[in-house]
């Protein structure tokens, strides 16, 4: 059949619904360069406009997958599951719930991206540690699932190109936000990297690429529907990033409070949300016949160490230093630490008495807001993370956050630690961290970390 | 100031109007290169979706006028009268109007384009006429309309650049039709252009822009306003095309209709229009203090000849040879003339009386559709028209359309005639003529010529 994309701009500017063809027509053209990108900007904004149904974004994910390689796993033996973040700050939760699952028994062989912009990637939080390799080829990658359980190496550059040829496009054309653009996006990636089921954290408020539930929950959906209509399970669960995850922003940082959470002293919300994903793993893998069941094992490989074992496990096969897990001086230092205080200038947004500035020195205030998305920022300019895909990153950077929304402060408590090797970088990360954190002087009630579920 | 295109993509996106700052940022750097195509693709898919309102559409307009270079025409004396159709089948207008507004004392300094696709230029059918020059040097144009009253000649390379490129862009990106990006395109060039009033012929129907005549309408009022906010004094008249204009479309056979006119010989419908906009002409150049006036000093001018004098002065003064005027064997004649005949096959969509295979052989039908956009393709083919820039023009070549909606038609007459000098392509457009004229076996009415005006 010949297409004409012109015509097909037209078709769904003027509402129609397109073809599995039609689409197959834009993805491969697109790829191959024969579709200019002028052309593909006009009909990514159209469909910004006119949106796509479940069925074309269906035939978009299954397209955008097969412009690439595909991972066939189905040498390695159980049910793979693979799970994803639409992308939080502080989201370690990979490092924690993967090991778990694969304690459980769950096989974990998983691909993971680096970061860029505000939020970090696994594999760079897992390159913080000496050694780790996240290149590995194809037959040590399945031996090592088979033998540890769990693997997790970085996406090769042959998975959906179409997507990062498209992603890059609507990052320059304000045709991000579209619930069918992200969809396939995603899932484009996590069908080719071929695991049976996927759990898909999807994340909502201030940090994240849905700051609305509503939308967040219709995201997840289509994300829901994508999979399952390509015979993957998938179990999308709707989180709270309206403030950051656990304290730790950055990468060896991260990776430490991964490994006391994993030690059963994690932070609270950190623990609950590895727990609850993990245990949709467990689920999904038909370890467990149902998420309750599931949850309970994972709370079981967790106090009795296993997870961690496995950890351990799963660093030394990847050529990284297991005694990080015990001494966490072998990780990454940061020369630079500073300390950001409360102090009364940050006061200046309460008014709820009118007399703040009268205030005694000992009054008692609570953290009412977090700007996460300042947070991941923040993080970032000290070092943590990239702008362009180029950028080193310093492993030891990034900024630990000691207060959360509906704790108590007092002035001169230690709310935020900045941290990096490049000083300059430290200091210019707390010049722009004034405005993240808000109080109030009655108490604020945390957000509910999960807030749903979809299946 | 400083602008980040992907914003201003995103406040178009988001229903934002924009501000003149943005709006030459985007022209600016879209015809310089620092903003990218699919970055402009994507802003035009945002305008076709959000609108643009009548300041963000003269903003827009003047920035594309500023983009290049523009005329001035103050050292001619008088008010000079500019006129501008949208684009018609087989309009010839310019050739009767021009020299009619001219006799009548308007000073018409005009620059016309060359016709693309189905729609044909001014600029080309007067290059049909043996030596007829269209490029002048700007002090030969000046004295040319000082001293004969009228030049025409082609449009300059450099007369908005921003509107060549971006009317390429819309072209292949689905954003032609919206009526701020036609408004500016069309008004920017007549801006530049230098005249100090605008009369505007804005077509609907099957072979225009707008089919729709509400839509039409609108597209006239933002082209007055915008002209108007200018400070141009712009008048617009909505006429109908849904037939062609007059007989003749095509290059010398539409020169032939236009002196045939310009003799008191032309058809109904020609011979109307022009005297019509010929007459809003004369009341902006403020020859006539109303239209009426205007009309009746443009009817005086027509009967006593002195348009037609002023043509062949027009022809001679650009280089041509006016002795065309007097012998159309002058002008380059077709080596193919193929007559298309009404035939019994054409009668199959006629159902009102269920018997007309049975019908007899001298049965009376009328002619109830004629699809003018269809008229304008076999022109196109014939050779009369370009499908891309660079294309040659075959100035004999066209359709003559003998019979107009209403007209009666019996079994074996005449319907059309095909020329051109490549036997070929006569056939190639005969056979795409099928659907051009559609029959009943009941009188249906002309439609209404001149729909409306717009001031």
């Amino acid at each position: 059949m010949s297409f004409n994309m012109n015509e097909v701009i037209t078709k769904k500017r003027d509402g129609g619904k397109l073809t599995e063809e039609e689409i197959k027509y834009f993805v491969n053209g697109y790829t191959d360069g024969s579709i200019p990108d002028y052309q593909a900007a006009a009909l990514l904004m159209a469909i910004f406009f006119q949106h796509m149904d479940e069925e074309e974004t269906l035939a978009l994910t299954r397209a955008m997958k097969d412009s690439g390689d595909t991972v066939d796993l189905s040498s390695i033996s159980g049910i793979k599951v693979d799970k994803h973040s639409t992308g939080g700050i502080g989201d370690k939760i990979t490092l924690i719930a993967g090991p778990l699952a694969a304690a459980c028994g769950v096989p974990i062989a998983k691909m993971s991206g680096r970061g860029l912009g505000f939020t970090g990637g696994t594999i760079d939080k897992l390159e913080s540690i000496p050694g780790f390799q996240t290149t590995l080829a194809p037959a040590e990658f399945f031996k090592q699932v088979e033998e540890v359980g769990i693997s997790l190496i970085g996406q090769s550059g042959h998975i959906a190109p179409a997507d990062k040829k498209l992603y890059a496009l609507r990052d320059v054309t304000a045709t991000v936000a579209d619930i069918s653009l992200i969809t396939s996006s995603i899932m484009s990636k996590k069908l080719a990297a071929g695991s049976d089921a996927i759990v898909l954290d999807v994340k909502c408020g201030k940090g994240a690429f849905m700051e609305n539930e509503e939308e967040a929950a219709k995201l997840a959906e289509t994300m829901c529907k994508v999979g399952n209509l390509a015979g993957k399970k998938t179990v999308a669960v709707l989180t709270d990033m309206n403030q950051p995850l656990g304290h730790a922003v950055g990468n060896a940082i991260e990776v430490i409070e991964a490994i006391e959470t994993l030690k059963g002293r994690g932070p609270k919300d950190v623990t609950e949300l590895s727990i609850y994903l993990a245990g949709w793993m467990v689920y999904l893998g038909r370890i467990a016949s149902t998420h309750e069941e599931g949850q309970k094992m994972v709370r079981d490989a967790l106090e009795l160490g296993k997870a961690l074992s496995i950890f351990r496990r799963l660093i030394t096969s990847q050529g990284g230093n297991p005694r990080v897990v015990d001494n966490y001086n072998l990780l990454p230092q940061a020369a630079h630490k500073v300390d950001m205080f409360f102090n009364k200038e940050m006061l200046s947004g309460i008014s709820s008495d009118g007399v703040n500035t009268a205030a005694p020195e000992d009054a008692v205030y609570y953290v009412s807001e977090i700007d996460s998305q300042r947070v991941g920022i923040c993080s970032q300019r000290t070092g943590a993370g990239r702008a362009v895909k180029e950028d080193p990153i310093d492993p030891s950077a990034g900024v630990i956050v000691h207060k959360k929304i509906g704790d108590e402060v007092r002035l001169g408590d230690k709310l935020a630690t900045f941290c990096g090797n490049n000083e300059d970088k430290v200091y210019i990360a707390i010049n722009e961290a004034a405005n993240i954190f808000t109080f109030s002087s009655t108490k604020t009630e945390p957000p509910a970390l999960i807030k749903r579920t979809i299946e």
